[in-house]
């Protein structure tokens, strides 16, 4: 019977080498296959821009299984932005284009001459030249690319900023209808492919064989069930696909954890111009779409098309983080303008929380005024030109923040914090300070309500058990990223985890608990401080000092949770 | 009897505080001081351009003493470049000025509202105006400054970078003629003077009193035998007063570790050229000077004038560093063009070196040719206007790296790694790898010829023996900036301790000798690594990765002193 297949791709070379997943690889997937591969196979010291990197794609454990929001994608490697390890994943149809494929992990190593595209196929791999879509923004090129490939392909690119190695870069990736507006967002994963000169990779699953499924009947079934229950939670069954993933804008304004003005405070006055219920109304004005699908077979479908006022279409996937970061952090409450900004960042590959943040840094520094939409714009911009300004904005808030002498610069790792103030979320902050992938809110997002599964529910505001919280989402994080499930769908799995371990029983045999899960994430999660340990970095991570000595709005709260506790969190237990 | 006096001066309140020496910090200066100050008193997340911040000063052991050499100022912070704890010494005669007043340490903390000057007189601290100053060069700041205070005091200052808080600043400080060539140069001290918005600092030691001696004759016998065998040893006494510092330029191209466009390779074909006996000609040609003493009192007088064609003042000070990183680093042979980069470099408040780097890197990046002088002087000077551009070249290497993606960029904890190819110069590798100060030569320079004290003299391109080298030198270096002694005069020191045990002794009693120093020197060290620890640093530094991977030069050599000893260099003995 055919195994899941581990692929080798060599850009300087062109060699490429197809081998079965090495057995002790066996039963990862995600983000817990690529920090293996990256943990065994990368000197943790190389230039993230050097040619000894590695662009490392693994589908999750689910893969190809046919269960709702299984099918993300992880891209991993050194990071040009924390210096660290990385693992970014993304929704749209690429994962399940791999899948269908039968591909458990892709390697590119090296760097090539001269631009290629990397084309997959049942046939294997083959790179082509690319010389006619450089310097294309990342909707232009797809485009080109479907024309080329047919609708079937699923298509990854990098834009300008990614050909420009610049660290905020990130990796477009067509979603169900093919349009690149799902993104491998975090930490300069599009700076790398940019490094190895690969500018797009086609992946074709026509007449693909993925692997055969323990027992497909009882697949079926535990599909069926799985639908049903994130259909009936009121989060992926309601809140969610009516007004996506900015539902939450309102409660974290009114928590007063709503980045405004650079972080300098904690909720926006316009908050509720900027909101889901906006946002929806807003789509539904003009004739859009609130309820989207970022790829085939969710049935949560958070994602939207937002139209302009002349009807065509502004912008899509405009999630709370982007609408935040890109609107309330700068001081802007135009959701036109902000979708504007969001939608040139899609456009030329750029992440939208680090340009977000950037932008805020920038701000503050006096290179435009906090809500001045156009000056936003004209920074957004300055990018694609290449200038030193473009450059030093694309290279992400802490660079901006050094460039231009700020000291409120809210980053972690050279990272920039997400859409949370911390001194508000204090779980979220633990996750920023101590997780290896830097301030990233989705390696453990500890939002109100969330629960430790000794039903302890921390006050966010309050610095008790945030620790624990931390750790034990960060091992949540790890696991459903591994397992290529959105995070989105975690409330009717941890209510229910037969639901999940059903899945994988038909998918794989064996038996599953959550437990053996979460104790193979914490495997994952020490090879990945490992690496960042043997790669220079510390094993103390603070948030940066303000967060600690800057009181946030009318609570006056500071950032107290002591650094001897943070420094526990991933301890190896 | 009046001790050494210890100053806090508040830059926020204007509050200044003068008290004793804490006891426990008794027999502390210098380095061993500021790395103590801040190890207690700083947090070490805080910003380094934030107000937390303390820019320390502090004078040697050996303040006020009379030895030759023996005047060294320290000044110390978080640095904004490393991120880490920094010591900045410089020579000069501020050092003796603030001797002379009976200061040890001062410290400055906060941040004014607006540029402050800072007076220090025997009558104490007191804050004036700078507004008049803003913006003004380094030369034409200390000018004025001058005039109005009189060419008996000392005068420090930053430049437009430093006001700007680029990382790259330094602190212009008055040689024996007032003129300001000699800098504290390195970790953007200048940017952290700059964040408390200090412009200058004026120390008029008139009428000052420091500390008695405990035995003033055998003082004056201690320090004329020291003066006599540095006149006497072959380096003090012949080859650096006569070539200066550049002296080694030959030896060091002949070595092959001559860096040399963009550290890609190791020699230069044009290292006669810029060498020192290059220099000395030129010099004599058009009436300069050769022999020139930074400090009041030193005799080895390894400083230089460098008068332009038509007779007026190019530079002084002009140093191999300088000349090799502004120089071959950029590929650059013409002594004239480097001079006048090196001069702009001190006019502006820049570190020559990271500049150096820096420009190297974008020269790799593409922003000018290696050899164009012209395009390196225009980068220089597109620090002045305060562009994106000048901005990231004064942000140093690093952040020039990054921000125009290049792979190649020699730099250490975010600091340029200085004048020697550390593949030629093993030694000196390790201590760019492993010093708490990151890539800093003056943390301990295995220069060819460095002698372990049991006589092992390891050969500079081998790995052997390279840590213990480097850790010895650290040590040493450690001892000879908490002295406030020039580290030029070790050879006469390192061959008859006694010379220096022996003012030491006439200086404060009690007995001394250098395993009691160099012991003191590594309670030091060990401070200001668990400073970088707290600071969120690693304990595992390496260089970066080409250094291991990229062959140099004819001999093909990278640099190979395993990972897993270089951690051992600074353990705890």
């Amino acid at each position: 019977m055919k195994g899941w297949s581990f692929l080798r791709a060599n850009l300087e070379t062109m060699d490429v080498c197809e081998e079965s997943m090495p057995i002790k690889w066996n039963g990862l997937g995600g983000r817990s296959l690529t920090s293996r591969v990256i943990g065994e196979k990368l000197p943790p010291t190389c230039n993230p821009l050097g040619q000894e990197n590695l662009l490392v794609f693994a589908t999750g454990i689910l893969a190809g299984c046919g269960a709702s929001s299984s099918d993300r994608l992880s891209v991993g490697g050194k990071s040009p932005l924390t210096g660290g390890i990385k693992e970014s994943n993304v929704g749209g149809k690429a994962g399940q284009a791999f899948a269908r494929l039968g591909i458990r992990c892709l390697i590119f190593s090296g760097s090539a001459s001269t631009w290629k595209i990397a084309h997959i196929s049942k046939d294997g791999i083959r790179f082509e030249v690319a010389d006619d879509l450089v310097g294309l923004e990342i909707y232009e090129a797809t485009s080109r690319l479907r024309q080329k490939y047919g609708k079937n392909a699923a298509i990854l690119t990098i834009g300008p900023a990614g050909e420009m190695l610049l660290a905020a870069a990130n990796i477009g990736v067509g979603d169900m209808e093919g349009i690149p507006a799902r993104h491998a967002g975090r930490g300069g994963m599009g700076a790398v492919m940019g490094s190895k000169r690969l500018k797009a990779i086609v992946v074709d699953p026509t007449g693909g064989e993925p692997p055969a499924f323990f027992d497909s009947e009882a697949l079926v079934a535990a599909n069926r069930n799985f639908s049903k229950a994130l259909l009936a939670h009121p989060v992926t069954g309601k809140s969610m696909p009516i007004y996506g993933t900015s539902a939450s804008i309102n409660t974290i304004n009114t928590l007063g954890g709503l980045p405004t003005r650079n972080f300098s405070e904690g909720s926006f006055e316009f908050a509720e111009r900027i909101s889901g219920e906006a946002l929806h109304d807003l789509i539904l004005e003009r004739d859009g779409k609130t309820t989207h699908g970022c790829m085939p077979g969710c049935v949560v479908r958070c994602s939207n098309v937002l139209p302009s006022e002349n009807g065509q279409e502004l912008t899509r996937a405009f999630e709370y983080e982007s609408i935040v970061l890109l609107g309330s952090n700068c001081g802007i409450s135009d959701l036109d303008a902000i979708g504007c900004l969001n939608h040139r960042c899609d456009e030329l590959g750029l992440d939208t929380m680090e340009i977000g943040v950037a932008i805020g840094v920038a701000m503050e520094a006096g290179l435009a005024s906090f809500g001045d939409a156009e000056a936003a714009l004209k920074l957004v911009n300055e990018v694609a030109t290449g200038s030193a300004l473009g450059r030093v904005l694309g290279s992400g808030a802490a660079v901006t923040g050094k460039v231009f002498g700020v000291s409120r610069v809210p980053v972690v790792m050279g990272q920039a914090i997400s859409a949370y103030d911390p001194r508000s979320l204090k779980g979220t902050g633990v996750t920023y300070a101590t997780s290896p992938m830097g301030a990233d809110h989705t390696a453990g997002n500890a939002l109100p309500g969330s629960t430790l599964p000794d039903g302890t529910r921390p006050d966010p505001a309050q610095s008790e058990n945030q620790v624990r919280l931390s750790r034990y989402l960060q091992h949540l994080a790890m696991t459903f990223d591994s397992l290529g499930l959105c995070w989105f769908t975690r409330g009717p799995i941890l209510a229910d985890p037969s639901l999940l371990m059903d899945i994988l029983h038909a998918h794989y045999g064996g038996s599953w608990n959550m437990e053996k899960l979460l104790e193979q994430a914490g495997e994952a999660l020490q090879v990945e401080l490992a690496f960042n340990r043997a790669a220079g970095l510390g094993d103390q991570h603070d948030l940066p000092y303000f967060f600690r000595t800057e009181p946030l709005g009318m609570q006056g709260r500071v950032f107290d949770v002591p650094i001897q506790e943070m420094n526990q969190t991933l301890k190896r237990s």
